[in-house]
Formats: C-alpha cells, sequence, structure tokens
C-alpha cells in the first residue's frame, strides 16, 4: 500500500488541476482519493511540492531497436528503412533485441511512461523485458510476406500469444501486427485479420506514412490505404494505426466512425520529411489519438514529455493557429486515450483505476512560477522533472533511480552487442 | 588553470569529434589543445567519458519574462502581447525583471548556454544579473516610441552603454535594439541607427515574425520589412534579427549579400502560430543563422538543446527531405554562428579562443550507443546530460549545481514576487 498524501493531481477527464488531496494505492488500484485519508500500513509519500500524472503510455515505439540510435540520420524512411536499418536488422540477435529493449524501457520508464505498444520481433525476448522492468506492453510482432516467410511468422504469432497474452500479472497482451500495407500481401493481411478476430479483436499496423505509401496504395489498390484497409474489413476490429501523417479528409471522415486510434508520432515523421499528421482536423474530427515517439532509430529518442511538446506546438504553426491542439489535447491522448488504445485500466487518476502514476518535481524551473500546471506539462518540462514512477501499484523508478532494471548494466551491454553487431 | 583531460570534444570548424584530447585553460582562454599535456599547477578534470562542446549562444531572448511563463498560452502573437503580456509587463518592477532574469540564467546555464543576447528593459539589473552570473550577454535595451516615450529610453540606452558596455570583465555587451517595425517610427529607427554606428557598429531587432507584421509594413511603406529596414539604411550596419519567420526570397537574397544574423527560434513560431521560418533556404544562401529561445512566455522555457533538436527535425518536414537543416547546421547556429553575432571570441573549441565550454556525460542514455556524437547532440540529447560549464575560464556549473547563483533562492523569489505581481 502506498499513500501519496498532500498531493496535486491532473484530473484528466475533468481538465484540471486538483490540489492537496490523498492518493491510497492498494495492491495494483487506486482505492481511494480524499482529503485526510488515513493508512497505518501504506507507505506514505510527501505530496507536497508533487504533481502526479497518470503514467504516459508510449502508443507506438519498436523498443529493440536501441542499436540503431543516431547510426542513420538526415535520410528519407525508404532509403533509412531498405539501405541502412534493414541490412543492419538482419543481423540482429534475440540477445541484441532483449538488451535494447531493456535500455528502451529504462529510457521510457525516466519520461513517465507505465505502458508501451510496441512492434518488432524476438517478441517472446521483449515480452520477458517487460516483465522483468514492472511495467506494462502491448506487443505486436511486426508481420509481414512480401520476401516469403509469412506463414512462419504466423506461427511464431500463435505461440507468442499462447505464451504471453495476459504474463506478468496481465501487464503484457499480445496483438496480431501486419507491418504496412507495402510489406503484406492482400491475402496475407485477410488471414491476420481473422487472426486479431480469434485474438482479442485488436490489430496494430503502420499506416499512410509517407507519400510515397499512399501513391504506390494508389497505384496498386486505386484506393487510399485507409480506404483500402477498410475494403478487405480490417477497420471493423479495433485498429492501432501508426503515423496516420497523410490521411484524406475522406479517411479522417471513416475512422471518425470507426474504432480507429491513430497513433501520432511528431518527432520522427519530422526527422524523416514524412510531412505533418493533420492532428487538428482528427481531434476536430473527435478522433481518439495516441502519441508515441516511434523507435529510437527515427527519433532518436524515447521521451515521451518531450514529444508531447514537439507534438503540441508544431500543429500551430501548420494551421497557423496558436489555438490548435492545446496542452490538454496532447495530454489526453498520453493519459486517459492511452488507456483506450491499450484496453489497460490505466491513463487516469480515478479511484478503481489501476494505480500507474508519474510523480512531478513542482519545485522544477520549467514549474517556476506555478502560473498554469496543465501548460507547463506540455511547454515547460521535461521528462527530468519526473522523479517517480508507480506501475500497477509498485514503484519502479524512485527520485530517478529504476529500481526494477540495473541501468548501468544495461548500457554496458548496449555499448557490447552494438560493437559486436556493427562488426559482423 | 583547468587541465581537461583524456576528453573527446566537437571541433566544430571541422565538423567532427575529436578523441581523447587534452585541453588546458588559462586565465579566460583555451591555451592549448593537444595529446598529453602537463601542468603542475592545473585543476584537472578527467574527461573520459565526456564530451566538449563550445558553449552555447542563445542568440535571442528576453530574460526577464519568466514570470510570465505558462500565463498566457494558446493565443496568437497579437493577442498575446496586446492583452496578455503588456498589460501585466506594465507592472514590472526592477526587481521583479531582476530576479526573473536570475532564473532564465540559470536555466540558460543548465542547458550549456555560455552566453546570451538579451532584449528587454531595466538592463542595468539584467547586466548585474548577467555579472553575478559569470556568464556572457549582449543586452539591449527594447526601445519604441509608437506610445510615446521614445526620448526617454535613448536617455536610458546612454547611461546604460556608459556603465554597462564591456563590464564583467567584457562579458557584458550593450547594442541598442529598436523593438521592431510596427513599434517605431522610421524618424526613430534612423535615429537608432545613428546611436548603434556611434557604439559598436551593432543592432537587434525583430523582424518579418508574423504574416500581419509584413503586410502592415507592405500596407504603410509598400515594403516587405527587410526591404524597409534596406532602405532606411539599417542593413549597413551589423543586424542581429530575431524571427524573420515570413523573409521573402528578394530579402533573403538581400540579406545574404549584408552583415545580418537571422536568429531562429523554432519552439516560439511553432507556439505562436507563427509559421516556419525559411532556414534551409537561409543555410543555402550562405547566410549565418543563430539560434534562440525567446523568452519563457512564448517558448515557455530556456532550453536550448531541445531548440536545436526542434529546430532541425521541423525544416525536415516543411522541405519533405531528411537532408535539410542537419545537425552540424543546428550545432554551428548554437556554436561558432554563436561568436560570430556577439562578437565574443567563443563558439569554439580551439586554442586562444575564449575558454567557455559544455561538458556532456557520454555515458547518458541518449548516447548510448555511441554511434554518432554529432547525430546524438542533436536528435537524441537533453540538456540533463549537461554536467559542467566553463565561462570566461571559470566552472559556472559543476555536476548540474550551478555554483555562481543560488538556485533555490532565485526560485523562492520569483514565486513570491509573481504572485505580487499578478495581484497588484
Amino acid at each position: 500500500m502506498i499513500l501519496l498524501k498532500n498531493i496535486s493531481y491532473l484530473d484528466i477527464e475533468e481538465e484540471k488541476i486538483k490540489e492537496n488531496m490523498d492518493i491510497l494505492i492498494e495492491d495494483n488500484l487506486i482505492k481511494k482519493i480524499g482529503k485526510d485519508i488515513k493508512s497505518n500500513r501504506a507507505e506514505v509519500i510527501d505530496g507536497r511540492e508533487r504533481l502526479a500524472v497518470p503514467a504516459y503510455t508510449n502508443g507506438h515505439t519498436h523498443l529493440g531497436m536501441t542499436m540503431m540510435r543516431n547510426l542513420a540520420d538526415d535520410l528519407d524512411l525508404d532509403t533509412w528503412l531498405n539501405k541502412k536499418i534493414w541490412p543492419v536488422e538482419d543481423k540482429l540477435t534475440d540477445e541484441d533485441i532483449y538488451w535494447a529493449s531493456m535500455l528502451s524501457i529504462v529510457e521510457n520508464i525516466k519520461s513517465g511512461v507505465s505502458t508501451v505498444y510496441d512492434m518488432y520481433y524476438s517478441m517472446d525476448r521483449v515480452s520477458e523485458a517487460v516483465i522483468e522492468s514492472g511495467t506494462r506492453g502491448v506487443l505486436t510482432r511486426g508481420m509481414m510476406d512480401i520476401s516469403g516467410g509469412g506463414d512462419e511468422r504466423i506461427d511464431e504469432l500463435m505461440e507468442l500469444y499462447k505464451n504471453y497474452n495476459n504474463a506478468g500479472n496481465g501487464r503484457v497482451k499480445i496483438v496480431p501486427a501486419p507491418h504496412s500495407i507495402y510489406t503484406c500481401s492482400t491475402e496475407y493481411l485477410k488471414k491476420l485479420i481473422n487472426i486479431a478476430e480469434s485474438f482479442d479483436g485488436v490489430i496494430n499496423i503502420h499506416l499512410s506514412e509517407t507519400k510515397k505509401e499512399v501513391s504506390d496504395c494508389l497505384k496498386e489498390h486505386l484506393m487510399t490505404p485507409a480506404m483500402y484497409l477498410d475494403s478487405i474489413g480490417m477497420l471493423d476490429l479495433k485498429v492501432i494505426a501508426a503515423h496516420c501523417v497523410h490521411l484524406t479528409d475522406e479517411e479522417i471522415n471513416l475512422i471518425s466512425k470507426k474504432d480507429v486510434f491513430p497513433i501520432y508520432n511528431p518527432s520522427s515523421n519530422l526527422k524523416l520529411g514524412s510531412g505533418f499528421a493533420p492532428i487538428d482536423k482528427m481531434i476536430k474530427s473527435n478522433i481518439k489519438i495516441g502519441i508515441g515517439t516511434d523507435g529510437s532509430s527515427s527519433n532518436n529518442n524515447q521521451d515521451l514529455v518531450e514529444e508531447m511538446h514537439i507534438g503540441s506546438i508544431v500543429n500551430k504553426a501548420v494551421t497557423l493557429d496558436p489555438n490548435a491542439v492545446p496542452a490538454i489535447e496532447i495530454l489526453k491522448m498520453a493519459t486517459v486515450n492511452g488507456g483506450a488504445l491499450t484496453g489497460f485500466n490505466n491513463g487516469v487518476i480515478r479511484e478503481n483505476a489501476l494505480a500507474d502514476i508519474a510523480i512531478y518535481d513542482l519545485n522544477s524551473i520549467g514549474f517556476t512560477p506555478k502560473n498554469n500546471l496543465i501548460s507547463a506539462l506540455c511547454y515547460s518540462s521535461n521528462s527530468n522533472y519526473i522523479l517517480d514512477l508507480i506501475v500497477d501499484g509498485k514503484i519502479v523508478m524512485k527520485n530517478r533511480e529504476v529500481l526494477t532494471l540495473d541501468e548501468e548494466k544495461i548500457k554496458v551491454k548496449v555499448r557490447e552487442l552494438t560493437e559486436k553487431l556493427l562488426n559482423r
């Protein structure tokens, strides 16, 4: 049991900060929120000069790509993927992916993230890493069949689902993930839709990331990417659709009527020169959007706090409207929408929600003076202002030290393994 | 004397990282760079797992605006300035500006900044703050005459120049700064040009920040803003021109032939919905650009490291070209161009340059693995990776603790004074 005493917290549903409250955590749940809560058994955390926010959901990443961080910058997605990333990826071992994921998880924890939506391979090892770390993951095996091997990947996925879905006290979920429309045949996509239906009705895909993807799709299928996916029945599932940079108005209208969560990856979309996702339009169409960092090879970090900042302000310049995508909308993407898209009962500080909470130091420079804490979270914070992270009712980071994983050992391992990888 | 032993450093002129070098600092200069430098008298700093970069220049800010941080967000420049900021500014005291500037300086130091280019008022108190902090400043009194008071401001400026130019062991310079073309009459601008000539031939102004500024200027002067300034002779001075968001191709061509330094303020331009400055075009026209945070009321932080990251990647999406504004170009803006635009002999790690050096921890997550340190500085770093800052040969920050100023006391003061200010 943990008792956060006299703390301010972000009530994301009411869109306001509540001051000087007590929050009691029992087992893995937020048991009670109120004034003057007493408990003899609870570990008490002094909440004065602290701000509790729902721990963040990183809605799209590739934890296992850390070894390619800063390896191939200033390149377009096509060149970056085909010439630089995929040749190195071909040489990655299970062990590499395990340690790379461990480092990414540390980085996510240090930016207040309790939950990642991760697409990659060797996902059994990624599952182990997530379980060890005490955090949550919706872990999706990236699937493709254009260069063969499609069926083997399906076998792997079935095994993964059997062994890891709901593992780690329910902290791990397994979801099928066709990598993209340009790496999967229509037949294969249909197979994966069927498998997703037989699992939990959820599917994950990269969608409409680049102009090239859209024009190739138009050529091949005579439809834009979301329309094509709808035509083969995918949009009748719950779809977690990463990027969505080049959605047309017609597609925005379509997905606003479906259970589709676009995931906004501003840093990656900017850095790869993919373009500006129509976030303002999507919000105004009442689409629930998530936000993610993407992998460290295209971001090049896993800092969701910086992602929120960039994600907000860029849209104001795109629309020439400083009211576009205000702080509170970005905070929703990382919190309550995160809970909705993963299906974990988190992303809110509310009684009976999962106890996933990030605690900021209000004595930080970015919170000085304390004019508007919601603005501060988006516009003047950085991840180093987050002192503690509670996930599933347990303290995973205390005073910026990750308690569940050995950060120093992981960094040494990643350096050693990267050197071996690049010399293989 | 300080000896940095076995350190990696960024040679910004050769655009590469040099490894395992010794750097000897004597008085306020970099005395010697080489291998196996010995000194009995020097304080030795172990440079293994460290990266030295030229300390950054924040090319445009308003240190004194910290109390308006997070006070008025999600508003356009015009509303923000006229309805929110100026009414509060009217009530600011000298004391407020002094303490607000102190906090901004702490924040600048903590993101590796040795030198600020600051435009505001009560600049005698800002000068005192800069001198106390051990950092450098080109301090410019924001001048306007549209609501009267123009001559009084000139008297103040003359006094300021007399008392503070070259103060603090040469760490302070005073430069005249007409606030903008929309707050100064043509006659007043001409007066200030004459004064700038009688000082050191340098002038500072906000230029072409919003579309409104451009269209108003076209209406009034039948010219775009830079053409108008050229027509009255200002561009024959050395001009530090903040923002330059809406420069036309004709203006870019003009300033490429002049001694004009546009200052890029990406966060502020994005957040206020001002637009995207044509950075890629300016670089390709061989214009030397600086980079700045702008004030904490529009940014809302003073984090130059984040500014570099945002400043680079945004341009790749604007141009749909991931090669646009690569890491090294952004690093030049913050370092060698910074030295050129302030006229301080810093911004480079080179023998006989001023000893202004920021030291990064290479054991940080964003530098793991160490694939490309120049990429890492721009794309995966954050300011918390900067451990130490040396300015003018003295250690101003050690292991993230600012030695010259009392951070805790300053934060308390700023909170107290802000409360009084907003209740006045």
